[in-house]
């Protein structure tokens, strides 16, 4: 953290500064300029509440040199991680697709869903089970049958399961039956959950929130890692912005800004991120094209009665051939699928 | 709902859009114009996902002519709601000053800080004891021992008690101690939680979300309200916006919007809302003279030592003046304090 | 336009609404279903100011049902608009690439990136003569003399010239040396301004502002168009959020949604809309993935020491480098370069 | 400006930046510590890009540690500025009310608003002459006819005029009959404009543009003190962000922010910042809590046939009220009306 000190400020009022950051367990490094005095504060300044400091006499403004979060950051881990899960890796050469409903309905409808998107090269099977919604009036999702369903469907075409734990007491439950825990955007803040999913034994796909700027989802990242669990894969799904045509914006450049940030795999999610139909093609094109290392995208074999997010799910067809331009852009980019 | 048609639609589109709604429990109003078909939807659509019948071949677009809440709306109970917590009455005449620490530290600071705050008129007391804290590097709270100190305090002082619930699993313990369970801005699209409160037997203080609209926030409300909860109070702590001068946009024009749209009182909360010491005096005042039905205001006895947001934390001093402006203020508009 | 009318509104406040409306010139349409009364407003009602009829007494809500924009729909204009310039189409198969400096420093910088970018596929110059700067003690260009080179670079290598114009006094200027106009984002709102270019001769690029919406953008093109010319190019530039890593959030999703909604071709600005260099080359892929009609990029001989913007500007062999990769995408989306 | 080193950067790369530094011509004070090399520039750095340092190999990071403006801050003028007027004063201890209709209809209309807003208080007279209007089909204006009602109108009840200068060619029309020039929130950062302001002989009153930053909006006011022309007010008038219900988003605490920053008059504009009329009285009042020097507000004799902005004005009686309800509020913090 570099301190810089307002001009003609009395030096007991430097000193003051430099006392407080010797009792929080620092040492201050001070640099007279001609100008200015600037401190340099020695040691990890994770914890600090940097307005603190901002806020004391003489103090012109307080900055942070290094990032708050640290397993999280390519300086902390300079190769990718690439997470292996079954016979799947994730975030290496090959671009992976999870696609899939928005809700688990019934087995008929997750075993062909499931069936049409492996065919065409999906990798991991997507779908609710316990279902956020913003009406209290609006359908809640099948619960344990869902999970059942997902897994079941999964096997039988050689599939991962990813699904949503809303809460801490789902994560034991979920496990069992999912490869991989979605925690959803509304979540991503929720910090008694996020801790504990440091320590569930299964990867967590870590949605943006809607609010959240690139330091506070790698801050979010940096909760589960530090609980110990490693494997963490990062989802843009959209922020939220004055646009309201679309349902968020989705912010495709936060794609190659984390990947140089974090060694952690990045996903986008352009279903939510766009909410119709029609833009979510174009998105999940422009998405592989900017670098992502996968996406999920919600399929269904009949939108028009879909029990949630219809008008967000793509055909099937429109799902194949989406698949084979998604193959020719990730070799653009010397990438396959 | 009202559904306009596109000019020159077939018929057997129109007829489709109808026989959807009809499957769906709807009745259906037509009216054709010179220019347009209008469809009038009769009943309560409030879960009904109003893009599915956008993306419809032949609809122009799609209206909800009423909101998607209801018992939390002003046109379902007209009047204002006043909660009667002990002999206080929040929503009433008086303007109720909520005012502590960010976090519970100590007994002694607890007993001080209530002293110094309830002597110059605040009513009920607040204090974190479980933090929810955006670095897992950072301080957490004293978890049961905080919520003892809080009671304990508030009692002396004959204040009430309000804190933050950050879980399902929180509620029993928090409702032992606590006369008001607050609800944090990261949690108010917590909807498994939310559901939970609409059971408990306390009054439930609902911040909105950092990038919640106002009809989400009263969604949020609704959530509790349909639990069977029916009190809850609403507190405006700043948006996400563009401006990072601020650490939020206090969104001051929410309060005399919602007082319109809603029922349950308002609240603001300036100390989160700007998180600099010195603008939390102007922003309560304006929060008053916005006709803000009280506001939630961070005090500590020795901020420059605070475990947690000293920078926005007012000294004694500055709280008993404070309390002299807006006694003015509330007369000005018919209120008092 | 739709009017709803609120339950048991008493019969005169609704004959009150009919009766502003006549006078306002407007035929209406009564329909009176079983729960609400509903008026359909005949004719063009893209001047009313909609909150006249929002806060009148019995009032539920109004809503238009046409956009306000008329000449830039493609309800108005079904087919993709081509625009001819000299042996150059824009809007057509064939993507469009605009390349060159931020700003115009000298006569041999402007020929070598012309004969660099144009060796690669550039079919137009961009470079900067009068640059509107947020310092103003920053470089502010150098005027018609830029304007010369640029105009000889691209005779010389066969491309077209675009160029700002910043004020209404030099599109005349302008419009000798140029062959398209660009109206900075900084403009797109300024009317006196954009009328003045629906007489201008040359066809006019008119970039986003950073806090339009997609149908503020859509009005300040049918501003030009009103005017009578009919030759518009629109370009995503960024919009402003609350996200601070890039300079603007390049909103990738109004491509696909302003390709709907209007028959105008729609081009993407990595540069600016991302800010930082190594963003630009996945960004202008996706824009292109996402079914833009071209980009236009920075590209500078020695961004090191350019006068501006030089953080954002492509090294010569990055941009040869991103027109290989932008052939192929082209082709994934039925487009060539 | 202060630049931090990566960690293990090899000594050529610092000398590197170094070396970019001293040819810009700035002097750079090397500081090794223990874990990070600083260097900070010493100099006038406001017209440094500072991307240009921070992509450069081996920097971790470059901050500004001076604000970009210098004549409109307050560490170089700490007074207050208060302008004088004819025998009003801006920016001094009497609040000062600006109020009108927002578009001159008439000289009928002008002069009985006038009477009836003196009468209440209002020291100076709104009202639009040349109207910029989204729509390219709404009314625009009655040009320098309605600039001749204005100044007849105000002379008549001993009120200053201001109305909006919407153009260059247009300032010394409208310096003959203001007496003060407002520039609009959508050309605040019209550069070729702002910098003709400096010369103008007129004061300014610059409105916020919807989406600028508090910084941003210093830099445009430098641009006009840079020019020479000492006399600029400031006006907060709503920033864009997600919550739609509001036109806008009344910044509440840029007010006290900007009284910290600048030594410049704020004031605030609840009409434009609200965009309804039952919103403006609450948010007229919180802005006077907040400290503003004054506030500016449309009152129209006959808002239900207004031209323009009708749901927006106040009725004359509304704004006698709110005037009482100012004068208590003005008098809590130490000011008069």
């Amino acid at each position: 953290m570099v301190i810089t000190i307002e001009p003609e400020t009395p030096e007991q009022q430097i000193e003051a500064v430099i006392k407080k950051l010797n009792e929080m367990g620092f040492d201050v490094h001070r640099s007279t300029g001609v100008n200015r005095t600037v401190l340099g504060v020695i040691g990890n300044t994770a914890a600090i509440d940097i307005r603190d400091l901002k806020i004391m006499p003489g103090v012109a403004d307080a900055y942070r040199i290094t990032e708050p979060y640290k397993l999280a950051s390519r300086s902390y881990h300079h190769e990718n991680t690439v997470l292996q899960i079954k016979d799947i890796e994730i975030g290496g050469e090959e671009i992976i697709i999870i696609a899939g409903p928005c809700s688990v309905e019934s087995r008929e409808q997750t075993m062909e869903i499931a069936e049409q998107v492996s065919a065409k090269g999906a990798r991991a099977l997507r779908g609710g089970a316990f279902k956020p919604r913003t009406s209290p009036y609006a359908f809640q999702g099948l619960g344990e049958e869902g999970l059942k369903y997902l897994r079941e469907a999964a096997d039988k075409f050689g599939m991962l399961v990813i699904t949503e734990v809303m809460d801490k007491d789902q994560i034991e439950l979920v496990s069992e039956y999912a490869d991989i825990l979605q925690v959803g955007a509304r979540n991503m803040q929720n910090f008694t959950f996020i801790r504990e999913l440091g320590k569930a034994k299964r990867p967590v796909f870590l949605k943006r929130g809607m609010s959240a700027t690139i330091q506070e989802w790698l801050m979010a990242a940096e909760y589960v890692l530090s609980g110990g669990n490693h494997n963490v894969i990062l989802c843009e799904r959209g922020i939220r912005t004055f646009e309201t045509y679309t349902r968020n914006t989705l912010d495709i450049s936060a794609i190659p800004v984390v990947k140089k940030l974090s060694h952690l795999p990045v996903f986008a999610d352009p279903s939510h991120g766009t909410g119709i139909r029609d833009k979510v093609i174009p998105m999940a094109r422009a998405s592989i094209a900017a670098g992502a290392d996968g996406i999920m995208v919600e399929v269904h074999n009949d939108p028009d009665h879909a029990q949630s997010d219809g008008a967000q799910s793509l055909y099937p067809e429109q799902f194949a051939e989406l698949m084979v331009q998604l193959k020719t852009i990730a070799g653009v980019i010397g990438r396959k699928l």
